[in-house]
């Protein structure tokens, strides 16, 4: 049994459902992710690859290492020809610290990747609030926020209350103690007091990206459909 | 020290995110609800109530039980007067069951409450998968998809993987067992195989429609600014 | 063998850590309650009692119902004189939202029966930062800040990193889905991005306000100790 | 006192229960594998080994080795001699996702070491609905299916809506944040809507792969006994 | 919008998978559930209900009442004709406490109102080994057992270890402390010693049976193709 | 099938381990222990009843609730003659506070029974350490000692430091917050720094009493083999 | 800040509660230890040490090295002279599996430093029963009975079915799933339907030998007090 | 994008609430580190790092690396020049074992980085009283006293009970199976039986010293407010 019945990529995802295949790399051995680009580049298809991290990246034959633009904070890597990125940015992806950079990096990338503008916005946790409150307007002129946050997270509550946009948390799995691997974090945005926040999976900025990149195509459908 | 010391109406939130202020019941007493209705009709304010029982309900003075617009099923009231519900419905509420109903009506009350028009599509759970299959299209003509399933909540992923609109799950509290409570419910849709699911708390009808909500309201923010 | 042999109160506790002994009632029948409070009358003590729900009162004799002070939204009781209420309340007692009051007003009673001021601030919860930001100055007012706060309880960090007095947080069990019992509350201010914020027990005004007088007394007796 | 004190091999298994003895060596030392080896090999035993990393391989002796056939992705190895395998292939051990292979796997040598026929469907999971959908039929085909499957692990549920025979779920610790150690998609397969899925252990390959054996047996047993 | 949107029976089921739907009452109300009855009297169909609480029985109107064939420890009710049970079991039920029996009883109806002969065997757990020794052989005499057992559950184990039939093991909530709600029982059976023993849901007791009827549906089905 | 199929009665078990049969009523119904009641009065056995709930006591037919010695404090009742105490006790029961009595005197009432023993110590928790200090040598002066203590179950420790005898821990359930449940107490004293402390599950009187049995047992034996 | 003030040795712990200090060495540094071991040798103490891994032990300077007898298995050291075992085993050490081996050992080491003797019994799991039945009249002929399991751990409940001596189960963290660190091991123990079983934290052999050795202790001291 | 958005830091804290900003290492990489200590350089900034482990340190650029004063075991340093510390030491750090020293050293570091004098006080565990009851008064005589303590952390209680000042306990992470992380400290110190504990994260030596500076602060406004 060879590995490539191992693996069946959904090529037609991006007419299904508007957001091309990406590969998750995290579960996956060196030797299955090269035979998927194998796979991919003997049909032409372009994707991006998530949770790639560094040794993984090394293992991989250096014909499919020279291909891929690869970004070491977000572990993500394109592979195939980008997309043009659009001028103004429709989406503000705010860091409650350094630490969550990692994360919201990887929502950009996926953003770029589908050629779509974003914004870092990066530590204005609550605790130093005046820090929030300098970027505030900044954040309101994006149609879509995205917040990473570990700890507490306290920050998407308070975004969440200030701006109308819709906010999208990512928690992330920075902390220790009660905070470890950002359950905290999670169950914190998940019980916001600010209404209408969405949450996905901890450290799932890949996520936050495709959810965004749902809601703007939605709205580019309701623009075309002025009737409604 | 009077009940008037115990809350703080946020009237300025409408303006502020777009979405009017609600009272959350379950946690307060009814002399503090009649006190807040008190203060309410004396601004004029309009509000929609959550989470308000039949006991807590028949224990408010009379007054304000006459001016309420009660529904049993979703437990939510609406105080002041309504607003027209638009034509044609932009977000499909769909239900995984019958008993997940109460969840996926407490969205739609939401929704109608701020005027705007939802269809529910109901018990399409993917245990008879050609319950789904045979409104999928019904559901792929909304530009907003919620989604209410408990147990193993499997219905979003499926959803998700086949259209292209925001997706926001709610996962319920409905099952037995390792489902009883909702959390695995709410992890199964937060580990979602589909890509840009997004989830509120559990039984959080009224989060999943102000999510709905502040989409639209970006969507029509971004409609008025074709040249993004 | 008799319900005497059940109970040893801790008469000499205010000498020892002055704080004087409370009787915590939910796991106690309305006899062991009525058995300590014969005990106490004869010795002519007096202290409080936490927890006393309306039956347990109603199940006691009538000799004590009369004799005690008691309040419904804290489930407090004071058994014996009370004392003078210092005028220059010391201490701010914070309620997130109007749920979060019955836990607020316990720790206010606490306070009162040991003859400290404090003031009550409520539903100043961070969805509608306006709210806190219109009293901090009032806040900061006071030397200790109690903090009650329950479903994502962001409002002990945005506090702490507001004001230089000792923040002490209690989560409370307001909430549904993931906020359930607390949980979700007491994880978010252990894990706190606010520096120095400490924390208690779920729904334990009592305790916060216990660790207040802790403080006070500390403070005063480094007064009395200038040259330190 | 020496190794042999500590193991106690149950040689009499197969004739009591139908299933051979296997040993377990995640939590044995090459010192207690080594040791076990010898004392099959005295009495000409054969078996089965499982979680056996290539670290422990390694450190075995050199003729103990050899006499392994061994599976680096299933972390398997056969001691003693293979059987035949039935022609026409009683299993179905179908994988979500490309990670989910090695518990798959696992399942495969344990049916093959029995001399059982089964067939690997791979990366069929309901993102992508029509993948499945294009191997139903083939599925279906087998008397029993295995679906091995981490994340939200939605897949069982659809496969349990669609084929009459037993499905036995394994969950996998495939994923991350929520998903992390697979006990998402364990609850996930326990609360399935599907009516009659059963499950085992987390990544328990090898116990799916026993229930299959026991279920065959029993069926032998049945057609045997045709006037039941 | 009326009750009849809230349900859609799936009546291909039998067809489609070889169980017949059943209607979970739990999370229903009464008018659900009478509305149910109503659409499958119309068209003649039947099925079974399970999880129907006497209260709820009792509030449905009087017709319905008496169509149903109610067992109050089971809490199950046949809606139809009964179908005539084999003669031979097929299923031993093995309760491990007095305290499972009603769990052990739901899957004994299950199997009953699908025509299948089963036995039940009670308090036989393993703290009086003699019990189940003396009672092993008639469980062998069974081709599929099912042990519904609550607290430590380390009865399937046993079992397990002693007959070769496909074990289906059914954690009940019986017990207290960490047993409680029967995640120790559940946890416990997954973690079996014993290989080849699978799961249901805790309280399962309809779940288990439904497995064993796929089990003896694929049974039927290879004795059908004896050259397999 | 009646009632008297769903029970077996482990008549032999006092002959094998020295414990007589107890049976625990919690997840019985009436209906279930009446029939118990009935099947050991025909044979001229006694046994004791736990976890016998008022209410339930109070659905037994009249001439089974005359035969019962039942104790509303600790849920206990005895079936058929009692045994004569012995006059020196044993076992020393140390309560940690009033609200853990009903626990301690399960297990004295259990010790009881079986003809032991007990004194009942009460209401010593380690806030104030002079009521545990003043009553350390009447603890020293039995053999074995059982501590049932809730919330933060600090007390074994402290008296696992004092004392040489075999300490068997109880944790209750008594609390709140992050103590409900009595799981902060169970973790508690299984990480105790205190040495030789055993545990047993929550509110499990009985079982400590039980050890406790099985120790004096065990010490009798030792004592007729001096020689060891 | 010398190290010399980080501890504090417990001389007196013998003399109070009959064992001696033991060093766990776990959260301590290898300068911490030495340290500790620098006081004792000045002292002429001796102690055991438990849970010292082959790295720590190898980075203490020389001298200690030599002077520690140290067991790779169980790791654990003996500091001192050892004393005499007596001849005849009071405690029976049963390993469910070849993979609980460590932990029984860890037991077994700390019973032979204080002098008392005592039988490993391994590999003796309930999934073969005949491996137990075969040696259960060894275990009985042990006044106390340890039995070390992990995984579902049904061992403990059987053997305390089946002996009258005390048990003290030992729950180990072999498995994995949700076997993974022993908790379901410690709750199924816990859960145990064998009356009067008592337990110890997850691989503590430590603690269960401690136990132990207060048990013979107050066998010793009932011996010599006969007329109780 | 550069490293440079990726912080902010947080200069005026000192000013807003009386702590300096402290830089959180943990989750950041050496690069942004570096780049943290290269602004804080330019701006002639001091500040405290924390979690800084010994690899991090050594990837920092060496000029960097020579300006920091660490510390090995409390993982902290000083960038920048120190203050004098007063010399009446106003906080107890009190640790209950030798392997809660390194969270211990953290908080005094941090004490001692902002001026203020702390006395260690180690290995007073209450398995043996004694090593508490001779510290006891030397504790009293500071007006803050901080715990930290692993496993049981049973100490706090004791010590709450024992003095009348502020008791801040930090659970630690020390410990094995149910003890390990840190939750069962955590759970117990927050469920005390002491009155008026008040708790921090697990292993947050610096909360507990940032809780004790704010606590300390206000003091001394108090006592420049004697009119209160």
């Amino acid at each position: 049994m060879s590995t490539r019945d191992e693996f069946l990529l959904d090529f037609g995802r991006a007419e299904r459902i508007g957001l091309e295949e990406a590969i998750y790399c995290a579960g996956k051995s060196a030797e299955q992710i090269a035979a998927i680009l194998d796979a991919a580049a003997e049909r032409g298809a372009r994707f991006m690859l998530t949770r790639l991290d560094g040794d993984k990246l090394d293992a991989l034959p250096g014909h499919h290492r020279r291909d891929l633009d690869y970004c070491k904070v977000s572990r993500t890597a394109f592979f195939g020809s980008a997309r043009e990125v659009e001028t103004v940015p429709a989406v503000a992806v705010v860091a409650a610290g350094t630490s969550d950079v990692p994360v919201a990096r990887e929502a950009l990338r996926t953003l770029h990747y589908q050629g779509r503008g974003a914004t870092l916005i990066a530590d204005v946790g609550v605790a130093g609030l005046w820090r929030l409150t300098q970027r505030v307007e900044e954040i309101r002129a994006h149609p879509v926020v995205i917040v990473a946050a570990g700890m507490d997270a306290a920050l998407p509550s308070v975004v969440g209350g200030l701006v109308s946009s819709p906010v999208i948390a990512v928690p992330t799995s920075v902390g220790y103690g009660v905070a470890e691997g950002g359950h905290t974090a999670l169950n914190s945005v998940l019980a916001s007091c600010a209404p209408g926040i969405t949450v996905v999976n901890i450290d799932n900025g890949y996520g936050a990206a495709c959810a965004a990149l749902r809601l703007l195509h939605a709205a580019e459908r309701l623009a075309r459909a002025p009737e409604r």
